[in-house]
């Protein structure tokens, strides 16, 4: 036997920010695991069996994977973006956690252009200087904890990308989120909406803070709040390498 | 004319970690813009001109890169990791606002797997939740503006990633910055060192907060700091996805 598990990145959507790395491991895989948009991304091909699943069944999927590859099989467990920002990586952890017999198996994770750094990237350099990436998703933590980590970032001046910020079943948060910003940061701070990301349907919005609304953003959506010196330089955005600022 | 310029991410060693994306545009370029070392990545060919240079003149670099793309040329400033963090891509639209004749330029920004994901990768997923990413250079900024963001930051219970954590002409900088981690967070705190990572030397490291010491990081060092969940699962780091800490 010598099944394994990868978890591995496909990127945000464009086939050719998928690395070689990625490649070779899903033309090497007898299963691919994972969500089912991401699933669907993966050519068929004879002899690779196709496993999507629902979303919010991490750890099923996880737990199925471990099966699968203690069996034998050669498993590539997909995610979009990179698999270890707010993806299946942890997911696999914590199953493997709970199934001490397993800790043995050959299980790799392949890094992937994570969401942020292709939003980043398409606008210009909003990036440029310290910044967090924060999941909006309150499925995962409590909102108290959501609102304390806003208000330090924003006083530690970081700039910050929002992942998951807004979803059909709580589309009053991402509204909250934007009025505690406007409460600690600058009103004509820039932010921006990066929406699908890197497909041929981008779109990309750049406001000041106090034009942002919550109907600006949905789930396929990554937000980018620049800091207090992220400023336009003809069509793009960017912060500066430098700051003077002190404490 | 049809010159432009393309700032792209090498990724951080591995050539399979460079994006097809990436291929694409230094198999077109007919100059090639960088750092010594990133340059020394791009394979040598006929009709290729290679513009290497010294670390700190970015800014002369990208004044270059803009002149020659304006003269035709087809121009790729290659940075390591990806070009929006801490990189070349604010070096250039830093040039670009001080030469506004010259913003209608082709100019685009491709990503590249950034050394923090290569180095959670290798290690695990110990950026699963919340993080944040702060150059230690402090050639950029105050250090009195360096430990705001790491006291703010370890309030925030967020991860944390490191680059340029330790240069020969400040080694005391990092230790400093242990200093404060210790003051900030819980001695048990894991921190991971990650040197060469993604090359055929790659070490890594991984101890409590309170073993940590300056000098097991230098220059080719990503430090990855957990946040107070993560912890270790078989040979892996991993930070959990979800939280049920209150504010």
């Amino acid at each position: 036997m010598s099944g394994f598990i990868k978890v591995v990145g496909l990127g945000p959507g464009n086939g050719a920010l998928i690395t070689p790395q990625v490649q070779a491991a899903l033309d090497l895989a007898t299963d691919i695991v994972g969500y089912i948009p991401y699933v669907a991304r993966v050519t068929p091909r004879d002899g690779l069996v196709l496993h999507a699943s629902d979303n919010r069944v991490e750890l099923d999927r996880a737990h199925n994977a471990l099966e699968m590859a203690r069996a034998g099989k050669k498993v590539v467990i997909v995610s979009s973006g990179d698999p270890g920002v707010f993806a299946m990586a942890s997911a696999l952890f914590e199953a493997l956690e709970a199934m001490p017999s397993y800790q043995d198996m050959a299980i790799e994770i392949l890094p992937g252009i994570t969401a942020m750094l292709a939003a980043s990237a398409a606008l210009g350099a909003p990036l440029g200087h310290d910044f967090c990436a924060i999941n909006l998703s309150d499925n995962l933590k409590p909102f108290a904890l959501i609102e304390k980590r806003l208000r330090l970032a924003a006083q530690a001046d970081f700039a910050m990308a929002f992942y998951n910020p807004r979803s059909a079943s709580r589309p009053e948060g991402f509204t909250r989120v934007l009025d505690i910003l406007r409460e600690e940061c600058s009103p004509h701070q820039l932010i921006m909406f990066a929406r699908n990301v890197s497909r041929p349907d981008q779109t990309l919005l750049t406001v000041n803070l106090q034009e942002a609304r919550g109907e600006m953003a949905d789930m396929r959506t990554l937000v980018l709040l620049g800091n207090s010196q992220t400023r336009r330089v003809g069509p793009f955005v960017y912060t500066p390498r430098f700051s003077t600022d002190g404490a």
